[in-house]
Formats: C-alpha cells, structure tokens, sequence
C-alpha cells in the first residue's frame, strides 16, 4: 500500500510564501527570514522579508516588515489571521503579533533560534512550528557564512 | 529661601527630544508620540515619530521610528542605553526595546494607554513615569480629534 501523504502546515499558501521571502533575501545577500501574514478567509494581506542588509534597517524583520507591507488595516482585519515566519520570532515580533491580535503563529523552524514561542501562547496566541528542512538549511548557510550580521540582528552582536 | 530646583528627567535632552518629535507630529496630522534613544555616555543615537498618518505605516511607532533612525549597530551601542518615549510603550514597542537590550525605558506619560511597562521590568528593564502634562495634553487632543487613527494605531480599533 503506498505510504500516506501527511498533509501538512509546510503546503500552506502563506508558508510557501514566507519561504519564497527568505530564500529571495537570501540571494540579495540578506538575513534569509521571510514571512506572510495570512486573513481569517485565507487571503494573503501582505508578505516581506527581512531587509537588515538589503535598507540597513534595524527594524525591519521578517514579520515587521511583512506587518508594514500589510499596510494600514483596522483591527478587525488582523482577527482569525495567522503569521507565517521562517524562523521562530525575536520579542520585537513577537510583540507585534501581540499588538496585533495575531490568531496564530506558525514558525518554519526554531532550530537555529527560539524566540517569543512561550510568551506568545502566554498571550493567548496559538503556536506552531514546523521543524521545516528548508528554512533550517538557510539560516544554517547564512550563520556560517555571515555570523556577526545574524548576531547583530538578534541584538547579541 | 528660594524654592529648591527639583531636577527631574522632564529636562533629560532625550526626553525634550521625545517631545519635540511628538509636537512635529501633531503638527502633521500624525499619532503624536516621539521617541529619542540616548547612549550610555549620553549621545543622542537616533529619535523618532510615530508615522501611521504620514506614511501610512502600520509599525512606524515612536520607538520603532527610532530605532530605525538610528539604523544597523553592534548589540553593544545599545548597552545601557535609555529610550526616551512620551507615552508608554505598546507590545511591539516593548519587545522592540527588549531585544536590543536597552536599559531603561523613560515614559512620558502613562494616563492615556498603559503598554508593556510590568514586561519591560520583567525582562530586566529599567522604568521610569514622568507623567508629563505636555505628553498627556498632546495625546488628549489627539484621541478626541481622531479617536479612529488611534484605536488603529494600537490595534483597537
Ligand atoms: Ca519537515
Ligand atoms: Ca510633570
Ligand atoms: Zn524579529
Ligand atoms: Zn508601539
């Protein structure tokens, strides 16, 4: 009998997204993290990734700058969404899809970093993360080749 | 005898750095909230303002504008750092602070939305309430002339 194909979070639109973000940050020599913020009814409201290298900006992580592409939205936009990320969030982002009232976080992987995870669920946000080979393997290749621009962007370099 | 001076942060250069910000602000339709973050030799690094109005930003707070300005530096431009704010910090803004490690948060004013301060303390965060007039007046008229912008601003509304 063939094997069963486990459906999974990694098929979501928003998570083919969020990848698609940090692997095109990765080849502009970028913090290779993307992200997608997704609606309740399954509509992609804005994606981004992280531009550290790309602006020189200090701000500009995976979710925050997936958060400002989203534009200017009422609160009631943000209800039921999901937050896709490559990587688990710093407390910055974390506080975002706080302030947000952000449903759902799910994290490509926390592998390489944990961030937020616990203070999120703390907050009544739900938490997944995926353990995603992919998302892994490019932060792998990118703290090899450029740590000390992965430490600054986390704040310990 | 003369009446003692009472030296108090309200004449901290950052703080009247926040203020000034938050008062540009105004002026231009915007959330009227300035920030200013101040090394630990007391160098001005970078200030900022709130910019949903005039950019049409969605995570351009105060202290996020600020920490943008002062742009990419090494996680030890931050020790010991204060940010100066005018008003209490939300959730994104508080985690903003925490993951770059800053030392001491100084508030403006707290009497028209309380954020993250008992987090900040939490995480090891110096807090310091001015309840400044200046800060709570800006903000007073805001809220009554655009109730709408400022409950966006803060996920609300
Ligand atoms: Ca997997
Ligand atoms: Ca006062
Ligand atoms: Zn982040
Ligand atoms: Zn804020």
């Amino acid at each position: 009998s063939p094997t069963p194909v486990v459906e999974t979070m990694e098929s979501d639109p928003g998570f083919l997204v969020a990848v698609e973000e940090a692997k095109a940050g990765f080849k502009e020599g970028g913090v290779p993290i993307g992200g997608c913020l997704i609606s309740k009814d399954g509509k992609i409201l804005g994606r981004g990734r992280n531009l550290r290298v790309q602006k020189g900006s200090a701000t500009l992580h995976g979710e925050i700058s997936t958060l400002e592409n989203t534009g200017r939205l009422p609160a009631s936009a943000y209800k039921g969404a999901t937050m896709y990320t490559t990587l688990s969030p710093c407390d910055m982002c974390t506080g975002a899809c706080i302030m947000y009232k952000i449903a759902r976080v799910v994290i490509g992987e926390n592998k390489t970093f944990v961030g937020g995870e616990e203070y999120l669920k703390q907050r009544g946000i739900e938490v997944v993360v995926l353990e995603n080979e992919e998302c892994q393997g490019l932060m792998k290749k990118f703290v090899e080749q450029k740590p000390e621009v992965w430490y600054e962007d986390i704040g310990l370099g």
